[in-house]
């Protein structure tokens, strides 16, 4: 009830005062964007399906339209260039990601895109010419819905991603560079993607908080300090199939049993230890007949932390915990690391240009540090990078529930717009 | 090692004192007809698949090289005649089926239909006629792998297969009226698979026990008295889809962790009540990514029990256990009865007869009840019904370790030959 009061309360006051200039628009180009799917009835739009690539279009069609020169990336990244005042300039690059979680909400990703979109038509509209170049960057995988990695087409840019990476495969067991192909992506041309230093001064990203920090503060927008570290783990859990009806319960070696017992000491050991999170999204038990006990589990741990001293103490002990429970039952215990992220803290420069930028629209800037990992993330590596975060209903995100308000939606593009001209200043002071 | 040892103890005295007359060849062409699946490398052969049809057609050359004149029923079941002294008496059926579970054993229904196959075989070499035909039935749907029902074939012979099940549909969607299209079959004459009374004067079955008993006994065969009674319930439970970074773990409604406290719960419920076995075969969390809190879980219950009283007490105090899991974890939850087979008492007479002809060979005539159902539990409805069990390997069934000795397997077929005989006389003298 607080923060519906603080919501409602800080926008009618803000509704009253101004007109709506970019809210409405952006919000009817979130809603056509996210018509574009693979899933009739919902959201899915994974990196190189067709739907992904319809987007892309449609993406690269506005970004012409706001008067930027677009080009496409060897993996199928978007980006489109504003010139400076001088031509050649070194770019703020301003953006995030156009692919989507499996049944997803509308603002993940599409939001920053098509808000930095706005913010170059309001360049162009007033034929207003910054210091640096500003570039619009749409990536195509941040999710890792498809295949097992995320992030990227941004780490690309870095030149961390390495050619092995496009020998991974999806579920129908299609690889990157297959896919890449299909798509008229250059998967030979990985090295490509890489940008040099100074080339991108700053990398700015604006998008939807996806959780509920900002909700419960009564305030619209926020300033990101860092991005949680993150593992995930692959956990294959091996016991002994046998018949529904004839093995005595004391005599089976149910592999789903035993994984029920370590869900809820992973859910346990998250609940007990502050700043964690722990998820189990994935879970296939086999054979996966209704009349055969199953002799075979395997399943995800997703587990996040800005504290990568308190994640790695708490992997420890879960997995110490899991090999008590498989012991115990006995069942065999498979666990392997497929992704770590550690921690990241992002430019201090750009995070006080981003709270002037909100405190600047009339606005108590918040610093908050993210519960997901973000393009941003991946991009602090390359060059000082910064977050606006922009306040979720409810606090729900990878859902088809995900929102935010028109209000809220024009307020970002307002405060993109002043954080990318305070930027420029800045970085041109800076030299 | 108790079981070990009177298990080989018994054989090896067997062994010495007569030569193999029926084991070899059935274990034979129990390997050769474990060749033919769906899945290279496992053994999977699901009702109406190609390799389901491929099964048949070889058991149909088996049938009609014994001397049978074969037939397919509208639903794909087999059956091969052997007609005693005088044309078109009644019958005894001898059968069980030729569809597996996924990644199934080699012995669960083959050796029951190739066993009666070696029966009628040495009936035709030695030119023995009975006053009864003998009809052997390969049946085409027992395990209910592929579509949502099991026991369906066999149904069909009691006039107890309603048509609606025809419209029920595999996991790809495709119903079991197309793919009897597909396969050859007609849906269209279900009613014809129906047997008039007193056209089958009995049915007796051999089957692999699939469970420990006899083996723990140190015995080969067993006189089945009873069919233990089994419920399947589908089970939905709905959470809330979100982010697995940024949803604080207080704030999730995780259907998955939910799903995994149920599990427990119906382990502990089956450990803790005698006569009762609870399976969770199948599980399914949606949308199924690795970094989104699952918002929807399906998954199946298999209880059985030889007393209907101990499992519907049983079923009953566990649905409220989980009604109270899910209203304490603000989860949805929808219970669906899918399938309810109450427990089956065979024939006295049957029984009797089977129990006789295991003593006759030599062997003590243990009388013990089935965990499994069976087409014989179905076909108790239509005639006087029997079964016959052949000890099974460590108790393992439903998996590829599934195993039987040739001294048993040949033993098997001795007794089979034996109780048909001695079935054919009873029923004769009962007029």
């Amino acid at each position: 009830m607080a923060a519906t009061r603080g919501r409602s309360g800080g926008r009618r006051s803000k509704a009253a005062a101004a007109p709506l200039r970019f809210g409405p628009a952006l919000m009817a180009r979130l809603d056509e964007l996210a018509g574009i799917t693979e899933v009739p009835g919902q959201l899915t739009r994974r990196y190189l399906s067709p739907a992904h690539l319809a987007a892309k279009a449609r993406v690269e069609a506005w970004m012409a339209e706001a008067g930027m020169r677009v080009r496409t990336d060897p993996l199928c990244s978007l980006f489109g260039r504003y010139e400076g005042r001088a031509g050649g300039a070194p770019a703020i690059m301003l953006g995030s990601h156009i692919d989507t979680v499996i049944d997803a909400g509308k603002y993940d990703g599409a939001l920053g895109v098509l808000a930095a979109i706005a913010v170059v038509a309001e360049l162009a509209r007033s034929g207003e010419r910054l210091e640096h170049a500003v570039e619009v960057a749409a990536f195509g995988e941040e999710e890792g819905s498809r295949f097992p990695t995320h992030i990227l087409t941004s780490s690309a840019l870095t030149g961390a991603a390495r050619p092995a990476l496009l020998d991974m495969r999806d579920a129908d067991g299609i690889s990157v560079r297959r896919a890449l192909a299909v798509a008229g992506g250059d998967a030979k041309a990985l090295r490509a993607c890489a940008r040099k230093r100074g080339e991108i001064a700053a990398y700015l990203e604006l998008h939807i908080e996806q959780g509920p920090v900002l909700e419960e503060k009564g305030l619209a927008l926020g300033a990101v300090t860092a991005i949680n570290g993150s593992v995930r783990f692959r956990v294959t859990v091996t016991g002994f199939a046998g018949h529904a009806g004839t093995v005595p319960m004391v005599s089976r070696r149910d592999a789903l049993s035993a994984t029920a017992e370590m869900l809820l000491t992973i859910e346990t050991l998250a609940m007990s230890t502050p700043d964690l999170v722990a998820t189990v999204g994935r879970i296939k038990a086999l054979p996966g007949a209704g009349n055969v006990i199953p002799g075979r589990v395997e399943f995800t741990i997703d587990m996040r932390s800005p504290d990568d001293g308190v994640r790695r103490r708490a992997a420890k002990t879960l997995l110490a915990r899991l090999r008590e429970i498989a012991s115990r039952r006995r069942v065999g215990l498979d666990v392997e690391t497929y992704q770590e992220n550690p921690a990241i803290t992002l430019d201090a420069g750009v995070i006080d240009t981003v709270a002037e930028a909100i405190a600047a629209c009339g606005h108590e800037p918040l610093r908050l540090p993210s519960g997901a990992g973000h393009d941003a993330g991946i991009m602090a590596k390359l060059c000082p990078s910064g977050m606006l975060f922009v306040r979720c209903k409810d606090g729900v995100s990878h859902n088809p529930a995900e929102a935010i308000s028109v209000e809220d939606a024009d307020l970002a593009v307002t405060a993109l717009l002043e954080a990318t001209r305070r930027l420029d200043r800045r970085l041109q002071a800076a030299g």
